[in-house]
């Protein structure tokens, strides 16, 4: 018994609500040929009847009662695009009265994802959220469908479009940070109070829904290690240039033997790797699978029409879905929980930058410290030193984060050591 | 009514056959779980019983009989790994028993894939082809369903392991051709007998498939404009990194409003393009479509595990979809006949090396010859003569190819151009 046409309510017509209003205008032809049925969006949520849209709608589809979306019976799929937490109401009581749920709340499937599809299960339907992560980037259905034949062994993201764009600018056109936060404020790709972006905070929401995903656990954000940009230095940029590196802020799930391993953090990445390449606002997320080997997806991670194409792809799914009369996708209900390593039993190699007094015994202080916690170094810079002062940088190899923090503890004590400046972690691959 | 086992049938245990059989033994727990169902091989054909194998296969699976297999009414997958169009009668004996059918054979998907998604449609079942291009990377899914929303404007793929090993080689060490090509067979990148990879022709084929899906179009090989890279000199390769650029062999299809662009030729990419980022034997596949703008797909573009694990990818849907009675998946079986607009109508920029007497006028000459066609120039270099003879390179901006081509003509008539030594397209984004 197939339908003649599916019934949509979306919730919030914002920046990608009106992306999603647009897609389906423009290519409504082929969403419908794709979807094997005609898509109508019966009813809109907003806050303001009047407000000014960057999308023109038929006002009488607009409503700021909810109710009337979520009890409608003739409405098979709700879209959340509201954000936020508050909206959890929503998305419940529209499972529970058999809705399909299509969302792109970051922060709703970071924190409640694993209740939530648990729900849509028990009610025979699901929830789709590839636009919850990396905005028109396929992300949720590759890990889910496309690399469904491997152990996933490790993902590295560049998954904050705010502070790639910092990034790239700091390293491509020589600019301190706050000139560069000042530029991405100005185009957009930072908001005015861009605290979240900065401190990685964004980015450890993300890594929660995609590391849950590829390691099949629920990841709760507080056993993330999370560190920011906001104290990186045009210097160290061009000094990681110089060894060969750029510097990007990392999101980072592996599962090891002991258990995951999960964090956001700056790190300098090998000019000769994919991530490297990824510049400005743009997002990708490499994946390391155990039959693939690796794999990386890249693309824009936020705005209107690339993440209204994710939604609308969640769209065509549902479509299909209940169109043929099947009621689940694949599902990712029965998340275990598993173990999370703490970062100072992770290996990791560093990047350091300090500043010593030009006197003899300062170096052979610094590689004894190393030595000692068998720490061994890949690299040395040292320029020559001004005023007394040398400064000096080295790369380690990959060491237990503890022996490192050991070793820097040793080094803090000498009185050669002017001062510690910088401390990044390295990856290799 | 579900199954308790899907029993599946190979057709070939070669290199990626035993990638198959491998990721089975290996991750069989999770293929069953994402599957829903437990998967069997129950036959593998092979041309020796007793050939050595690259994986343990219990003895008594092989078979030298593809009846054997085919006529077996309890298999109800047939996976076809043994490459070349003499298998096509397997595939449509297959189909017309109601079996579906998975594949890694792009000569067969890019010469016959109409006509036998058709006779799948007509039999209620389906072709599933992820492996046939790029190896591991997720494309073909992608392509179907996580840009389903889009109407994709361009493709631009790095398709061909061995020309891209060749390239990366060339430009990062200073190789020459016939070096980078020695060294590619010594590691296995490349064949002994190579030419249909260096002279573009697997790349073409590949290009056949992912622009017959991404154009809903039967695309035709020989509407394909191919152009390889044996003739590449590493001298161009340090002139296009002079200018900003590397090269790499592109297969390019594009929708134009005069119909469908399709191309593969050797091209200057600029370094900050993601494609350039793309070493050694690794392909990509750049896309870009009405709403999501650009996104990339990266990874490993041959080898055993990872087109093994886009088979066994297509094999867990293929299962998802007999175990929940769903007889077809998306289907690209109503392909249009689109017309192909020739190359010289199209628009390129082109870098161009020549070699001019170091004499009054050469270079008016040039500049007039192409300003004549309309050709206006972007980039140059000249640098000191060398006994009496001045190498010139130069980049157009983009120009139709007729007009170029007409400018070069006036060129090679000049006297004072002593040879023109190389010609690439450039792209520019």
């Amino acid at each position: 018994m197939e339908k003649e046409t599916l019934k949509v309510g979306l919730l919030g017509l914002g920046t990608v609500g009106s992306g999603v209003m647009n897609i389906l205008q423009m290519n409504g032809e082929q969403v419908r040929s794709r979807a094997g049925i005609s898509i109508v969006v019966k009813k809109i949520l907003v806050r303001d009847l009047k407000k000014e849209r960057a999308v023109e709608v038929d006002p009488s589809l607009l409503t700021t009662d909810a109710a009337e979306i979520l009890q409608d019976p003739e409405i098979d799929v709700i879209i959340e695009l509201m954000g936020g937490l508050a909206v959890r109401q929503y998305v419940e009581e529209a499972l529970r009265l058999k809705k399909f749920v299509i969302t792109a709340n970051k922060d709703l499937m970071a924190t409640a994802g694993a209740p939530l599809l648990r729900l849509a299960r028990d009610n025979g339907r699901n929830i789709y959220y590839e636009a919850s992560v990396g905005g028109g980037i396929p992300l949720i259905r590759p890990l889910k469908h496309s690399l469904g034949a491997n152990r996933i062994l490790r993902l590295v993201g560049i998954i904050n479009g705010t502070t790639n764009y910092i990034l790239t600018r700091m390293d491509l056109e020589n600019m301190e940070f706050a000139d560069a936060l000042a530029e991405a404020q100005a185009r957009g790709f930072a908001e005015q109070d861009p605290g979240n972006d900065l401190e990685g905070i964004d980015a450890a929401y993300k890594l929660c829904i995609l590391a849950g995903l590829a390691f099949n656990s629920q990841v709760h954000f507080d056993t993330v290690n999370v560190e920011g940009i906001s104290n990186i230095k045009q210097r160290d940029i061009l000094y990681a240039r110089e060894l060969g590196f750029t510097v990007k802020l990392l999101a980072i799930g592996e599962e090891k033997a002991e258990g995951l391993a999960l964090r956001v953090h700056p790190a300098l990445v090998p000019l000769t790797h994919p991530l490297a390449g990824v510049l400005y606002e743009n997002n990708a997320l490499y994946v390391e699978g155990n039959a693939v080997g690796e794999v990386m997806f890249y693309g824009p991670g936020a705005g209107a029409m690339p993440t209204g194409s994710s939604v609308v792809a969640d769209l065509i799914d549902v479509a299909r879905n209940i169109n043929h009369q099947v009621e689940n996708g694949i599902m990712e209900t029965d998340f275990l929980d598993k173990k999370v390593v703490p970062l100072e039993e992770l290996e990791s190699a560093f990047y350091l930058r300090l500043l010593a007094a030009d006197q003899p015994g300062v170096f052979a202080g610094l590689a004894n410290a190393f030595s000692k916690e068998k720490v061994s170094l890949d690299m040395i810079i040292q320029k020559r030193s001004r005023e007394g002062e040398a400064e000096i940088v080295l790369v380690t190899h990959p060491e237990k984060e503890k022996n490192f923090n050991a070793a820097l503890t040793h080094i803090q004590k000498f009185s050669g050591i002017k001062a510690i400046k910088s401390v990044y972690r390295v990856i290799r691959k």
